[in-house]
């Protein structure tokens, strides 16, 4: 990790918002309700998911916005502590915690940010959403692309960062650039596209479309104009949202206000919409980012390379192969007969699936819920 | 069970000879080297193996003598107390602990406990030798069996149990009875016949042929005398050592002639010889007995229905089926995409497989103890 020594001239130009929510069901039980994927060191990288992305953030950022759950704020700000305590943030950054009310998807929570960054630092400052639960293993690399986005951001544009896709996946929706330059590797986008069946996938993969990962870059004026224009009502309320915030005694106020806004995703309510209109510009991030959503069993197995959290040597595969396993250190785990399982023991609780099953975890957590086992989840 | 009060008229003519040997690798992590199958309760029913096929046998026989490895007499003496204390062994019946220098299969095992049956009880006495670890659900019924295979002794004949197959096993060796009745529902055997290949055991099967479970009836007489025939060289031995027996002081000289008897089963050594001079008779165990050499997980999954034993209420299956497992009580075990598992969590270890590859949990042990994990195993 770097630190603030290694500063970029540019960093000064982008104030992170970094969205802290959900609950990662799908890498449960690593990842509880009450104690989600974010705050969690799920590769054994010695950070959480969310201390990663601040420290990835922080070398390029003149300030950094959490937008959490209330019931995450104390984690939230511990973990800050954290990192400041070590002296592996800067004192001079300002990190702000924002606790929302309530989760109303992503729209909403960086839509308040952004009011509140330009309310701070003016119309100009150039935002950058970056989702608190995912994960890069070559950090230069990636902050060299943010630079790129936020010169789309500097050309008008709101610019999401694409991943070049290392398979056809299908847990992504794709984006597909066009050949217009509008500043040094950055393209206009044709579209965004939904999550695709498994032989479309394979098509734009061939096409080179790019996994959609949900990250925006983008002036204030710009994208708080498209939110204005396309969704007056819920500009309105965070306005007024944000004009009351940080004033003692008007959390009742912000609280019902907060209530009337819709529940809606940035991709639905910004991006698709000003694509369509020729409004949003793509920088690939290149796969030698090892860009990760770490959405599930599979990505984890994928990312997670560290022996201190794979019970490495007190594994035993037979007639097996590809196994992942999570388990307390001093624990022999046997595998006999089943490739790519994934065995997931917290103590509490055992999972036992493979790989190919990944996302069907979170199937079997709502079954759970419904079950009345809300202990566990 | 049955105590004392239920005795039948012809107890008193069976010497029961449990040879209690062997690690059940199959059943590991249950089972250890150091804890071996035997001596667990390995279908949560409140009794080990032992305990079970000791009150299995009590209201039919005069005595018991069990034969162990030194290592484990203590454990089978306090066993055999436990049983005793409860007041679930009649104070009268006999029970005697012999404890092998070494384990040299169960032929010497069984020759040296006959001697010792003949030389208090009579050449005349009738011996019934039964493993120390398999499981019968139908007590009674079973009994019956056993009578039956009395007279079969009465008549002259090493007479064995002959399981009827529930399916074409291939981890069982097969017994061909003919049509010739020697006594009340006893025939005489054709041959025995190895583990077969699927296809053979289907033929078998439908042929009428029945498992071999390795159990014997006899008198004294009649199978020493075979064994004086046929291996004389132990037979020797085995008298030499059964006249030390007992003594003070003579631990030594034991010790030495029995490291010079060859390893060999009672099968090998004496029934398949026997069998093809037609001295061999058969009785049948029918399906209904339940019995079961309960010989790995996929035949304890079969046999283990009781919900203390299974983590029932917490186990949750997802696009799974047939899960069965062994884990603490509180443990929520989730199962995502696998069918059949079989999951068995003893804290220490975790062992992760499915019902079809129940046979290689010995090969992987192997491999365990190959790698020097000999403290799992």
């Amino acid at each position: 990790m770097e630190n603030g020594q290694n500063r970029v001239a540019n960093q000064a130009k982008l104030h992170a918002i970094i969205p802290a929510g959900g609950a990662g069901t799908r890498l449960w039980p690593l990842s509880r309700v009450d104690h989600p994927k974010f705050l969690i060191d799920v590769l054994g990288r010695g950070w959480s998911l969310l201390e990663a992305t601040i420290l990835r953030l922080a070398p390029l950022s003149a300030s950094i916005t959490i937008v959490t759950g209330r019931k995450h704020e104390r984690a939230v700000r511990e973990q800050i502590e954290g990192l400041r305590s070590k002296g592996l943030v800067d004192t001079a950054l300002d990190i702000d915690v924002v606790a929302e009310p309530s989760g109303r998807d992503s729209m909403p929570a960086i839509g308040l940010a952004m009011m509140l960054v330009a309310a701070r630092f003016g119309e100009d400052a150039v935002v950058g959403s970056f989702a608190a639960d995912h994960a890069v293993d070559d950090e230069d690399l990636f902050r060299g692309v943010v630079r790129d986005a936020i010169r789309g951001a500097d050309s008008g544009y709101i610019t999401t960062i694409g991943v070049e896709p290392t398979s056809p996946s299908t847990a992504f929706g794709y984006i597909q650039p066009t050949a217009v330059e509008v500043a040094a590797g950055v393209y206009k986008v044709a579209q965004f596209v939904e999550k695709p069946p498994a032989d479309v996938a394979e098509r734009y993969v061939a096409d080179g479309f790019l996994w959609n990962a949900g990250m925006f870059v983008m002036r204030c004026t710009d994208a708080l104009g498209h939110l204005r224009d396309l969704h007056p009502g819920m500009w309105d309320t965070l306005l007024e949202i944000a004009g009351l915030w940080g004033d003692d005694g008007e959390d009742d106020t912000i609280d019902h206000l907060w209530e009337t806004v819709p529940k809606i995703a940035i991709d639905h309510a910004l991006a698709e919409p000003v694509a369509r209109m020729g409004g949003i510009a793509v920088v690939k991030a290149p796969a030698g980012t090892g860009w990760s959503d770490v959405g599930d069993m599979k990505a984890l197995a994928r990312m997670a390379k560290s022996p201190s959290h794979v019970a490495g040597e007190n594994l035993l595969e037979f007639e097996s192969s590809g196994t992942f396993v999570l388990a307390p250190q001093e624990k022999v785990v046997a595998v006999v007969g089943i490739d790519d399982a994934v065995i997931i023991d917290t103590g509490d609780v055992l999972l036992v699936t493979t790989t190919d099953h990944a996302q069907s975890v979170k199937d079997a957590v709502d079954l759970a819920r419904e079950m009345g086992l809300s202990d566990i989840v």
